[in-house]
C-alpha cells in the first residue's frame, strides 16, 4: 500500500502542482489549518483533484507509521512510459543521455540519481522492474520532485534493454570500478546510455559484458574508499554534460 | 547518548578494525552466535578493546530504539583534530584539497561528503560545531567507514576558518548556484578549500563573501532542478581531482 501513496506537505504539493493526473484522491487530516489548508484546497480545485477530510488516525493507518504531516495522496497507477515510446522521442536528437540503473534497491539512491539526471540534462532514467526501488513517495522526496518530471522507464530485463539502446544508436557505457579506462580519458559519446550498478556489487556480469565500453571513476585510495552509487552516477552524468558545454 | 555509540555489525567491525582507540567498550547481546561472535571477540582481543555480554533488552535501551544487530560500541570522546594541527600537517603539500561544510545538518549528507572526500583524495573535512551533523554512527555508516579514517575538523566559526585557510595559502572556493563562473571554466587551484553550503540554502551570506572565488555547477534546468548538497560536493571534489590526474 505505502508504495501507492504520497505523503508529507512538500511531496504532496509537488505532486499536485506537477503531476495532478497521478493523484487519485487527496486526503487531509481534520487538524490541518489555514494557510496550508487553503493552499491545498485551492490546488486540488484548480487541478480538479478529488479530496476528503479524515481523522488523523485514519491517515496514520494509511501511512503505515510514516510521517505524513496531515496530508496524503492516493496515487493512480504510475504512468510508466514504454521503452519503445521513450526511444522514439529521442530518435532525432544528436545528443542524448539516458541513465540505466542495474538494480538499485535503495529508494533514496534512486531518487538521488533521478535528481542528478534531471539537473545534468539526461533525457530519462531506465530501471528494472524486479529487485529495484519503485518510484514511490520516498523517491519523489529524495529526487526533490524530479521523479515527477523526468521520464522513468521500468523494464523487465536490463541486458535486453541495452541491446535495444544499441539498436537505437546509443553507446552503452558502464561505470565499473574495475575498468581499465578512466572516465576522464575519453570523451563520452553524444548519444550515451550510462549504466550504473547497485551499491556494493557494481554491474552484474552479463550487464557489464553487454556494455560497449566500461569506464571507471578514478579513486584515490583504491581498496579502502569507494563511491556511493548515486554519487558515481552523478559524476558520470556531469562528465557527459561537461564535455558538451 | 546515541551520538556516543556505534551500533550494527558492519559499523562496529569497521570501527574495531580501523579506529579501535575510539572504542571505550564493546557490548554484545547474549544471543549473538558464531561465526560472527568469534569474529567480534578475536577483533576485540587483538585490538585490546574491553567487551561485555548483555541481554538484548539492555542493547535495545542503549540504542534508543535503533537497530543494533546485537552489537554496540560505546565511543570514547571523538579525537577531534584542531584546525592548527590539521593545517600544520599540510604545510609542505603542493596540492591539497580541504572540504569545508557550511552547516550541513543531515548526518547522511555529512557521511556522503566524507566518503566522496576520501575517494577523491581530499586531506580532510571541516565542519561547524553548531547547527551541524556530528560524526556519529549514522555518519560512519553512510561514509562507508571513511569518517573513521579521514580527518574531520570541527570549528566554531566557518568565516574565521576561511581566513585561517587563506593565511595557510589555500584558495577558498565556494560552490554557489548563483555564481557567474562555471566550475569547468577555471582550473581549480592546487591548494583548494572547497566550501559547500547547506542543502536548500547554499552558502550563508558572510561565508560567500569571504570566499576568494564563487563557482557554480551548471544545471540544465535552472529554477526547476537543483543538486543535493553531497552530490554538489562530490562534483567539486572530483573536478579538483580530474584536472590533476
Amino acid at each position: 500500500m505505502s508504495d501507492d501513496i504520497c505523503r508529507g506537505r512538500k511531496p504532496v504539493i509537488d505532486l499536485l502542482t506537477k503531476s495532478p493526473s497521478r493523484c487519485a484522491k487527496l486526503i487531509i487530516a481534520n487538524n490541518v489549518r489555514p494557510p496550508f489548508l487553503d493552499e491545498l484546497l485551492d490546488l486540488a480545485r484548480s487541478k480538479n483533484v478529488t479530496w476528503q477530510v479524515a481523522a488523523p488516525e485514519a491517515l496514520d493507518k494509511l501511512s503505515g507509521g510514516e510521517k505524513h504531516q496531515g496530508v496524503i495522496c492516493r496515487l493512480t497507477q504510475a504512468k510508466t512510459m514504454e521503452l519503445e515510446e521513450f526511444l522514439r522521442g529521442l530518435e532525432g536528437e544528436k545528443s542524448a543521455l539516458i541513465v540505466v540503473l542495474d538494480h538499485i534497491e535503495d529508494p533514496h539512491n534512486l531518487g538521488a540519481v533521478i535528481r542528478s539526471a534531471e539537473a545534468g540534462g539526461a533525457s530519462g532514467v531506465i530501471t528494472a522492474k524486479r529487485r529495484s526501488a519503485v518510484p514511490n513517495d520516498t523517491v519523489i522526496k529524495t529526487s526533490a520532485g524530479a521523479s515527477l518530471r523526468l521520464p522513468v522507464v521500468q523494464v523487465a530485463n536490463i541486458t535486453r534493454t541495452l541491446e535495444a539502446l544499441k539498436s537505437a544508436n546509443f553507446w552503452t557505457v558502464g561505470l565499473d570500478a574495475e575498468a581499465k579506462v578512466s572516465i576522464w580519458s575519453e570523451r563520452l559519446p553524444d548519444r550515451t546510455a550510462l549504466v550504473v550498478g547497485a551499491e556494493g556489487f557494481g554491474l552484474s556480469r552479463l550487464v557489464g559484458e553487454t556494455c560497449d565500453l566500461l569506464i571507471k571513476i578514478p579513486i584515490k585510495q583504491e581498496g579502502v574508499s569507494s563511491l556511493n552509487a548515486s554519487v558515481a552516477a552523478a559524476l558520470g552524468i556531469f562528465e557527459w554534460a561537461r564535455v558538451r558545454v
